[in-house]
């Protein structure tokens, strides 16, 4: 069976025919918004430089939850390696073939189909439904969901809970939801010295030297033991740089960049004020800048996780195991306003690789879990 | 008065014209083989690839006295900074401005006055004069002074004494004679770890965490206490580099490349044995490749030594400190063959630099203690 006919399928394909690499668009999020118009949400286009984003909005009462997602995808790499063209959708044994298939194109026809069925059932639902789809997750950073945020905030207009359609799940969709993401803290560390030339050592002073006590005590210190949901805070040097190239030449200046990936048992300040006291521990000259990348967050109680657990329960008995491990999500800047947010997506094996593929089943049962929280939430 | 009359300043002058940028000779050294042969030198032209050398040699006997020097010079820098043109030698207050002036043909004029005045007197001198002349003593050191060295082992022929007109003074000619070097040995370390996502650090290994410790022990050991003539041995970190430029990627290598400056008190084997036991206790995976630069030398006693301090002491009153301080030269090549190896040459406070000079009084002197050493050893 090289085809599968399914609403959900369908405008996977579509949306995936659309080339929309970071942070193009190329028509998906116009894709949705008729289909949205349709079923009568309010469309609100939220552009922001290169960015183009919108918010659309059912109901104006509280609860109000929000199906949150990008349309643009990572490039797709060697086009040789590809068995399929990357933005020609293609079904084999049962996997929809594509760019953007697993991350996260799948998950936002899935949301729209759940929607309508939804809205066709309980045109009259308790609450508010809305969309927060931007077109920059796979890049910046800059002028997507962080932005739209703030214009909501700005008018007061709050999320109750929040669906992320990011691909969580590992064997079959639902096995894992993501009910937190890790911090983020990146430092950019500047040790000085005195450059000159190493037959007179004693007309220099070498950062290296002066550096490196204090870098094993950094990179083998312990910062929490994380907790239920967190695996301990993580400290890694990703960068570290000294020397002019010649063998002769005593360095002037040693620069390490380091990042922290921290459980909601540390804050960033506290992390903060940590490595800088240690570091003034060692008496050395240097420079210090930080880079805020998100805040840590976490939904481990609540209406949203409850019907979250039943919804994948009844449609193929999964037990979701509650993870917070990988990377950083959009739901760093949802969760700050007080939502309860979580992630809940397909199999995350392929993506951003070459061959990216959905499981066709998963997707219609992802449709089917997105439909189910919504009738226990709204109904 | 600006202007010198003396043989020495003269054929100074004649060399610092020739623009002989290493490896260049631009005919410095047909000017000086003319006024040998003219004196009854043997000369012998060695010349290895894109560097000319020569080997000039008066009479057949031992002892064997050995003037050794370079007529290549580095590049001028920044014109617009000289205050005279680098290759139109000028006289200022005494002094000879011109690349070159004091690193070294300041010198290689005085040694061939010098000699010339002591041939005249001592026609029929004990033993044997020697001129060994490189074009790259600036430069790589591949095709110069060591692969004559190795010409003239393989024929048997030794140097008893050798005088290097490297610029060893401080003040005045003569007050600092250096009668050794340090060794220098470089090591270029690979530290291996595992490439991965800063968000999983369960599947990469950090090659600078690991290497941290083993870094900071290594930098702060002490290698030897030196001795009477040479410091204790020094170790610099030149380069460390590790990391793929993004913050969230966990390096998959770490580069450091050190350099020893060590004295007679060490070995290059044994500090190689002695930072790869080191590096061993740490059980890291690894790889190391060694540079060996030069064996460190020190002629702390004998004859030419007392002769050097018996012209200096007689030509201006110095009584001169022994150094061993400083990078190396190319004694470092001839001193392995049994020599006795001293240099003695004007100041160097502006060798390398813009606007190179050498006091012409300096030079003068130093052509009187070249020839106090001869009638010392040879008369
Ligand atoms: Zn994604
Ligand atoms: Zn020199």
């Amino acid at each position: 069976m090289t085809d599968i006919k399914h609403p959900t399928i369908d405008l996977a394909k579509d949306l995936i025919a659309r080339p929309s690499i970071t942070p193009l668009d190329e028509g998906c999020q116009d894709l949705m918004i008729q289909r949205l118009k349709a079923c009568g949400f309010r469309i609100e286009h939220i552009i922001f430089e290169d960015t183009v984003n919108f918010w659309a909005r059912r109901g104006t009462q509280a609860p109000l939850i929000c199906f949150a997602g990008h349309t643009d995808v990572v490039p797709p790499g060697d086009l040789t390696q590809w068995h399929t063209p990357p933005f020609e959708p293609t079904i084999i044994d049962d996997h929809l073939h594509g760019r953007g298939a697993a991350d996260m194109k799948g998950s936002l026809a899935a949301m729209v189909v759940a929607v309508e069925r939804f809205v066709a059932e309980n045109p009259d639902h308790q609450g508010s439904i809305s969309f927060l789809i931007t077109s920059d997750e796979e890049g910046p950073f800059i002028n997507g969901t962080v932005r739209v945020i703030d214009h909501l905030e700005q008018r007061q207009e709050k999320i109750t809970w929040c669906i992320v359609g990011e691909p969580s799940s590992t064997n079959h969709v639902g096995d894992v939801v993501k009910n937190g993401r890790r911090g983020s803290l990146t430092g950019d560390l500047t040790v000085k010295g005195v450059q000159g030339h190493v037959a007179y050592p004693h007309l220099s002073e070498n950062p290296v030297h002066k550096a490196a006590p204090m870098l094993a005590e950094l990179s083998s210190k312990s910062w929490d033991d994380g907790n239920q949901y967190f695996p301990p805070t993580s400290f890694q040097i990703a960068n570290i740089n000294a020397g002019t190239g010649a063998s002769n030449v005593v360095p002037g200046e040693l620069h390490v960049q380091f990042n922290f990936r921290f459980s909601t048992q540390s804050t960033s300040d506290g992390l903060v004020q940590r490595v800088e006291s240690l570091i003034d521990s060692y008496g050395l000259n240097y420079d210090l800048s930080w880079t805020y990348n998100g805040q840590p967050f976490l939904t481990d109680a609540g209406k949203l996780l409850e019907a979250v657990k039943v919804a994948i329960k009844k449609v193929n008995g999964n037990e979701p195991e509650l993870l917070t491990t990988g990377g950083t999500s959009d739901g760093r800047f949802i969760a700050p306003t007080g939502a309860q947010v979580i992630e809940l997506g397909p199999c995350n094996a392929t993506i951003h690789k070459i061959n990216e593929c959905v499981n066709c089943t998963d997707l219609i049962q992802l449709t089917d879990m997105y439909e189910g929280i919504l009738e226990h939430l709204l109904a």
